[in-house]
């Protein structure tokens, strides 16, 4: 055990930070480990959007519907970006080729692994963070409002200061479920094999400090489920929109 | 700066260990490192499958092309994973309702950021990790090896071990094209406003110690865009034969 891990293992959703805004010298810091983060075959497809107009911050907080977006001292905007290098190439004499899905999950590859390099940097520095995945719903939005270029997709937001908060950890899932060796770790029945979990979750919603709810773990898989998000559940026609192609022709 | 940073700016890939195997213990703390990374909606929709056998991680080195893969201590593969909650889902009553793109890309989510969270880990401890992308280069195959169930697909691979090997560290772009405040950092000719980067990647390439080659940032860059991979930029196709939903119907 060390102070990274420390900091790992004591992971928490912020959701409320102080008005105290983050020392620029920290934003820099972090800016440079986001910089240096591991990037597929060192294409470094990865850009952010570091949100100060604050009419613009409260159209993100629409776009996620939490309110608690809009009043971050940071947030930052992690795009998936492939523009940049086929600009560098189309100048250099590459022909109208745009980028296939292959190249497109490379930059996604390279996106989330800054994402959470630059939350881990964050979070060793004492401050709290929040991934915002609901930027997605309503990527068009999203893409008109940050004048996002061909070949760029927004994928995950971050946002963070000093927490004003201090919830409980989240129980999660025994990690043999999770790890197999060899080969992929199956079980009969996982509602069975989780019922202790899913015990464990329904006390921590019914015992947390704040929004104490009735609610199980399996309940909320069910209505994942079965709640789809048409919006969302586009994304690809999103993707294609911003100019990768998402089927090669020679692939059918 | 702290320790945490302090290994985050030094971030090298590793691609040659020492025979000396990891402890058990510090997998185990690792594990426990992944197990509490951040998930979206609480879905926790990622799974390790922890190589051991020696057979098998030759198959990955060979879908891979690179040996070395074969020969590290530890080969963790990342597999972004909707089929255990979806067995859930189904066992309490859901109907027919594969998962669409929008599930897809959450349990991707959930897969980047625990293996960047699983590599921060690992380094804070001393060790040295490597990203496989290459794992990607025959899907079906690796699928078939790991014996992975519908609703679920491999997305990267992690090796690591005790170093045996110090690479220097390689040039990044500058941080302020990868930038942007409240709207995207566009510029109108990047290979101009890179050229000093491009020269300091071939002076990378000349001088370092192993490896040395004639090349440069922008000349890969043009390669990277001229040759498409047509077993991975079928990826979609993958993703579609592991049950995921492509369009919704409603979205046409």
């Amino acid at each position: 055990m060390n102070e990274t891990i420390n900091h790992q293992l004591n992971h928490r959703t912020i959701r409320f930070f102080k008005e105290q805004p983050v020392d620029e010298e920290v934003v820099q810091e972090v800016l440079n480990v986001f910089q240096r983060t591991a990037t597929s075959v060192g294409m470094q497809q990865t850009t952010i959007i570091r949100m100060k107009d604050k009419e613009k911050k409260e159209v993100i907080a629409d776009i996620g519907q939490q309110d608690y977006i809009g009043e971050a001292p940071e947030l930052f905007i992690f795009i998936a970006d492939c523009h940049r290098n086929y600009q560098i190439a189309r100048t250099k004499g590459l022909g109208e080729k745009p980028p296939a899905m292959d190249k497109y999950f490379q930059a996604v590859a390279d996106t989330y692994l800054a994402a959470q390099n630059t939350a881990n940097a964050l979070e060793s520095l004492g401050l709290g963070v929040n991934f915002i995945g609901n930027i997605l719903n309503d990527s068009q939005r999203l893409i008109k409002l940050l004048e996002l270029p061909q070949y760029t997709m927004p994928v995950l937001g971050l946002s963070f200061g000093h927490p004003d908060d201090n919830p409980e950890l989240k129980p999660r899932i025994p990690v043999k479920y999770r790890v197999g060796v060899d080969s992929y770790p199956m079980y009969d029945n996982y509602l069975k094999e989780l019922e202790d979990y899913d015990q464990e979750m329904t006390t921590y919603y019914d015992t947390r400090q704040n929004n104490k709810r009735s609610d199980s773990f399996s309940n909320q898989v069910l209505n994942y489920f079965d709640n789809n998000n048409l919006m969302r559940d586009k994304i690809l026609l999103d993707i294609e929109k911003q100019g990768f192609v998402l089927f090669n022709e020679d692939n059918g």
